[in-house]
């Protein structure tokens, strides 16, 4: 039995940022974390054969993500541009367009109907309070119906109706049908609107991490030298109003409080002693995760910035629905990103490797050419099947979850924490709200115990 | 590290029927469950200072559960009747409303909205295939929205909105904005109709069992003998293409086949080695429970029988929606039986106990007169926070997780088995329900070792 201030279950950002702020203010921290390596839903990959690498998990920062680009800062790190210059593709409702701005040429009567559903949904966003979202106008009746009801009522066209498909889709990796409408709403204000979600120059696909995302969590795992704990699936914790007990395998702490920093699903996989309130276990059964595999496909160059395309294809009828340039602005390596997401990502999984494989290189192809149908290296990872992360991006929650359960969603249970990017109140679901989740439970820890 | 053909993990009435079924089949059999009782969320608690009992969990069962009558007959057990005498009590849209038989007499405008709309939803409901329900015609239009959005389509009074909100807390405990329409027709069609659902006489409180339905439970449990090891939570399961280890902190079981015969968000609690398949653990995040805490009045005397009512009560404006007779023919012991559902058990949940006990008193008061403000015991259960339960009746599905991960309820992996009422194709979430599965799953496993 090991004595600490603070133990720290996950060693994904949110748990190695609260790790962070605790070791700073003098406490004694341990982070205890399943797998063998750090970085959560971030983890570079090597290209083999070369020192280079590609990202698996998430990859980008943006404007307005100012807690991880402080932490960027503090961490002596630096960010590149995602290449984004050169035509972009888009395949909506049964036409082929490529454009260059934000915006594709759809016929008029498209782009107004997707124009006026996406001016009432910032606008709507806006009015929910990121801490509070059950108390925005009209709460319980937009969190009483799946966003895909909501787009039904709100847009005229079936392409109108494709393009927030596509969106729910590479934003959220799920389906429509399944989310809450007021989860979609408290995101995208969040994630500061629908266009600052989807963008690349001026959202949240703007910028790379030099050396890849996963180094945030490396450099953060580096500072805590032995304080961290790799390989060890936490099963238990015991608790009570002033300390708290964390078990693994043979292994236990003795702590004051605990940060739970994995997502939903995991969470709910930890024995809890005595048993979570009740308004807390239900939350934790009400929050799935969506399903994306990325896949990377490395060139030997970039034969598409050349053809004079961004790399950036969106399509309402392919199963490979997002791509973007995943390469440096040299184009060293060459990269194709891409994503299959919710309902694509799940039919994919049953596929046979090699099928699949062919299946997304089909749509690399139908975007780019038939020279992207042969990549030197093809690397994937369906982060659904992974056992310590169980689905990508995040978790969203069900309609009726926030209304009802969403003030546990942060709420300390006596000595219990919670963070993951879930938690956070900016940019819920990426690197940032991640990084404010950690710092949060910190500042809640060093709150009550100064 | 013990040896046995199968090991189910669980003793409810699913889990119990599986072992009976294998160990007639001459397999040997172990049954690993969590608490220090078998029965699951059926309990008998005894009345203080008698030797008679209420029961504080499942306690009806009805005509056309032929599996759960069945095995009640091959147990040597017997029901009686629920009092279903006398006036019945309605308080909807305002109007309180004394009825004999089955309908109150509501305004011909909202008798015909809810006639129409239960009409309408019984017929859509025997197009749901029990065994497929994302075969349905419509089904992914249906599952992509709650049910509260389907009512608030097919329903046209705020009487008839109410009349359907009120049964949905009291079939399924949870607000219609939560729950998959797709699921609320499957359930429907599962246990014989609307009517079949919410009628006594003739539905599905028809009749009791002598003893208190846990008695099911019991007596399996003293077929089994020292097969069944009560107070060992299983948290570890490894799993390959023939055979399972069972681990329950320093015991461990190794065996051909497992049958998991817990809810779904229990489940969620075990670690699996390897992890499940992507698609399964998707389904388990998607099937949160209802939330009931159920209480038991118990009086001198069923005063009101003599002044000529059943003791059935609904309300849409009282934190008790729902109320029944709860004692047997002879009225001794005499009992109210109440449903705090959904919202209502959330929020009474949050109350000082005497609190609660004195709402809970004020709204039996309010349909029953002063003399039901002082029963003799007062007896509550709240089944979310019990940790080995963690609602109660069952757990129902998300929009879209039936057309997306259905198929995964029943569908074994490799040696892994899955009973418990949700997986069920008749009565899903009832006694029969758990009956039906639990033979189902031992039926499947000596379809593969025979």
């Amino acid at each position: 039995m090991r004595l600490a201030d603070v133990v720290v279950v996950g060693a994904g950002v949110a748990g190695l940022a609260a790790a962070r702020t605790l070791v700073a203010a003098g406490k004694n921290v341990v982070v205890v974390e399943a797998r063998d390596r750090v970085g959560g839903r971030l983890l570079n990959a090597g290209i083999p054969g070369t020192d280079q690498i590609v990202e698996v998990g998430g990859q980008w920062v943006g404007p307005g993500q100012d807690r991880v680009l402080g932490l960027l800062a503090e961490l002596g790190m630096s960010t590149y541009p995602t290449h984004d210059t050169g035509t972009r593709l888009a395949e909506l409702g049964g036409r082929t367009l490529h454009y260059q701005g934000r915006v594709p040429r759809l016929n008029p009567l498209v782009l107004a109907d997707i124009g006026q559903a996406q001016a009432r949904l910032d606008r709507a966003a806006r009015r929910v309070p990121l801490a509070a979202p059950w108390r925005a106008p009209g709460a319980a009746r937009l969190d009483g119906q799946t966003f895909a009801t909501w787009l039904r009522r709100h847009t005229y066209t079936a392409a109108g109706r494709a393009f927030f498909r596509l969106i729910t889709e590479a934003v959220w990796c799920v389906d429509p049908e399944e989310m809450s409408a007021l989860w979609a709403h408290f995101y995208i204000h969040s994630g500061a609107g629908v266009d600052s979600l989807i963008n690349t120059t001026g959202g949240a696909q703007q910028d790379r991490v030099v050396g890849g995302a996963q180094g945030i969590a490396e450099v953060m795992a580096a500072e805590l030298g032995n304080r961290l704990v790799l390989g060890t699936p936490v099963s238990r914790i015991s608790w009570n109003t002033d300390s708290v007990s964390v078990r693994a395998g043979r292994r236990q702490w003795r702590a004051k409080h605990v940060v739970v920093a994995v997502p939903p699903p995991l969470a709910s996989r930890i024995q809890f002693e005595p048993g979570l309130p009740a308004e807390r276990a239900q939350l934790l059964q009400r929050m799935p995760m969506g399903w994306t595999i990325k896949v990377n496909a490395v060139y030997d160059e970039p034969f598409w910035r050349a053809d004079g395309m961004s790399g950036q294809a969106n399509s309402d009828r392919r199963t490979l629905g997002t791509v973007f340039d995943g390469g440096p602005p040299d184009g060293s390596p060459a990269v194709l990103v891409g994503f299959l997401e919710g309902r694509h990502a799940q039919v994919a999984a049953r596929m046979d490797p090699e099928k699949r494989r062919e299946a997304v290189l089909d749509d690399l192809a139908g975007y780019f050419g038939p020279r992207a149908r042969s990549p030197v290296h093809y690397i994937e990872q369906d982060w659904a099947a992974e056992d310590y992360t169980r689905g990508c991006y995040g978790a969203f929650a069900t309609p009726m979850t926030l209304t009802r359960f969403g003030r546990w969603l942060r709420t300390p249970v006596g000595t219990l924490h919670w963070a993951g990017t879930e938690t956070a109140t900016r940019w819920a679901g990426y690197i940032d709200g991640a990084v404010e989740s950690g710092q949060r439970a910190a500042a809640d820890i060093l709150a009550t115990s100064s």
